[in-house]
């Protein structure tokens, strides 16, 4: 297995970015080749200074490099050398199986879309994130951002997609899959939501339980996977991590707490994409760096890419 | 000042609303009278029972209940002399100055657009709710729940309406309003919140300060009025609710913390009504049907209702 990893992207970079990948090579087994795109001699840098030999990776030289700021569509074309062109061209090409990146998370969407593109049949690729439950329970929220506006039949699909991430990344049987709204009866909710509902209910390509409200999504959520827009989805990640900051603030920590710090999460992949590409979080350090190489490697062995081309095949 | 309190509605009613009631005569004034609505025999019993002059308070009998479960519409057309009908009857003939309820909510907004109605001009009353915030300052997020499809001018009209609520009830001087967003740039956001922002920005009607996202919503708000659908903004407030009841089950509390107690709000007026209607939480103790008769009195002191219907004469 060969997984891409840019080391240009993140505020941390490309520090954060080598000394994770050094990480991850200590607990890797070694049949998973990490392939480095970014600064060669930067790279080099680093790893003469962390005392690790140079041939332990596999060095791609890009010169240019996708700001945080900068407009996706255009940095992308504009920047055909960069790192993030250059591991779509490399992913596109099958010269390595995944892609990772915590820099611009636009111009990751545009690479995927431009290069391995959506899966035939899947309407709109999405985002997902863990929400924390208790007793290791993993429960999954999609999307989280890519779409804020979604059909009826964009949120059908998802529960579909997300029943077969929750499925073959976890290894649950049958995953639970929710539709996330304001009341519990059939008939609640905003115009796409019901319709949602209504394609939902009786259909036999997942396991529906019903609708499910905000106050139900951690801790003991009754799914396992949570759909919803990618404008809900993206306030509720974002109230979740702004209510641990403040709990963090005041000095309140603990075990389960600690499953709302999205900077450790490592990444989430695109779901419905002909390939595997993980998105990590802009402010990643070295270990964030280190679980977004692990994650990309375990939605790799899972076959996810296949499995969803196999639901529209 | 009279108030209507339903004391058929709520959880624990009407052993809790009668008893809010008898804890809120302590601290009123003499100039605020309150109007019990409910079965006369049972008010009595209780009043006698706590040993209360029963000429505390003026006591309209309604010999029907709409219960909690009921159908909002039917219920409130089958039932002319439940209390809830009632009240909205006095209401209506400005018998009271405003009405209080913690029972069937989708009766109290049957009842509200049945009786005194919608303000004109105003296309879609709305109900909001605190946010919780560092040195008691004051937030309101609105809509939490009556409009789950909003237009972007429907959006337009909760940043006027917020601005007045806020302005009269906590003084606040120009209150700055907010889009809730999933992105602090202008071309952020689903195609009804994009279309909202390009009405706000510029407008002359209230102080708007662009967009926010949904980790500053607590403790440090930007904003005093943040708008939002009543889709997104119910899975706010219920996704609050759940985090601070897990919060508690781990034994973590403290004074911040508390404010995300909603069963201690005490209700939430209908704003954009031509009266002062209050909703209270389903589970209102008797602190809390306390708070809710403290709130409306509030709401009707600060002229919520007229300063409303100003801003579209």
């Amino acid at each position: 297995m060969r997984i891409g990893v840019d080391i240009m992207g993140g505020d941390f970079a490309p520090n954060s970015t080598v000394k994770g990948a050094i990480l991850a090579l200590k607990e890797l087994s070694k049949d998973v080749q990490l392939v480095l795109i970014g600064d060669q001699a930067k790279i080099y840098e680093i790893l003469d200074a962390e005392k690790v030999d140079r041939n332990s990776f596999e060095v791609v030289h890009a010169e240019e490099v996708i700001e945080m700021g900068e407009h996706p569509a255009k940095a992308f074309s504009a920047k055909p050398n960069s790192s993030i062109a250059k591991g779509f061209g490399m992913l596109y090409k099958k010269k390595i199986d995944g892609f990772a990146s915590a820099g611009n998370t636009g111009a990751m969407l545009v690479g995927t879309m431009y290069t391995v593109k959506s899966i035939p049949g899947v309407i709109r690729p999405c985002i997902s994130t863990e929400l924390p439950q208790f007793n290791n329970k993993k429960t999954i929220l999609l999307d989280v951002g890519i779409n804020p506006d979604c059909r009826p039949d964009v949120l059908y699909q998802y529960g579909a997609i997300g029943s077969v991430y929750s499925r073959e990344v976890y290894g649950i049987d049958k995953p639970k899959v929710a539709l996330l709204n304001i009341g519990s009866e059939n008939k609640k909710g905003s115009l796409v939501v019901k319709g949602a509902f209504d394609l939902m209910k009786d259909n036999k390509d997942f396991n529906f339980i019903g609708n499910i409200e905000g106050n139900q999504l951690f801790g003991d959520c009754p799914a396992d996977v949570v759909v919803c827009d990618g404008f809900t989805g993206n306030i509720v990640l974002k109230q979740a991590e702004g209510m641990y900051d403040l709990l963090r603030k005041q000095g309140i920590q603990n075990e389960f707490l600690e499953g709302f710090n999205f900077e450790n999460v490592g990444g989430t992949p695109i779901l419905g994409v002909n390939s595997t590409v993980m998105i990590g979080h802009g402010v990643s350090n070295d270990s964030t760096i280190k679980a977004m190489i692990f994650k990309t490697k375990s939605v790799i062995e899972a076959h996810v890419s296949e499995k969803i081309i196999e639901l529209y095949q």
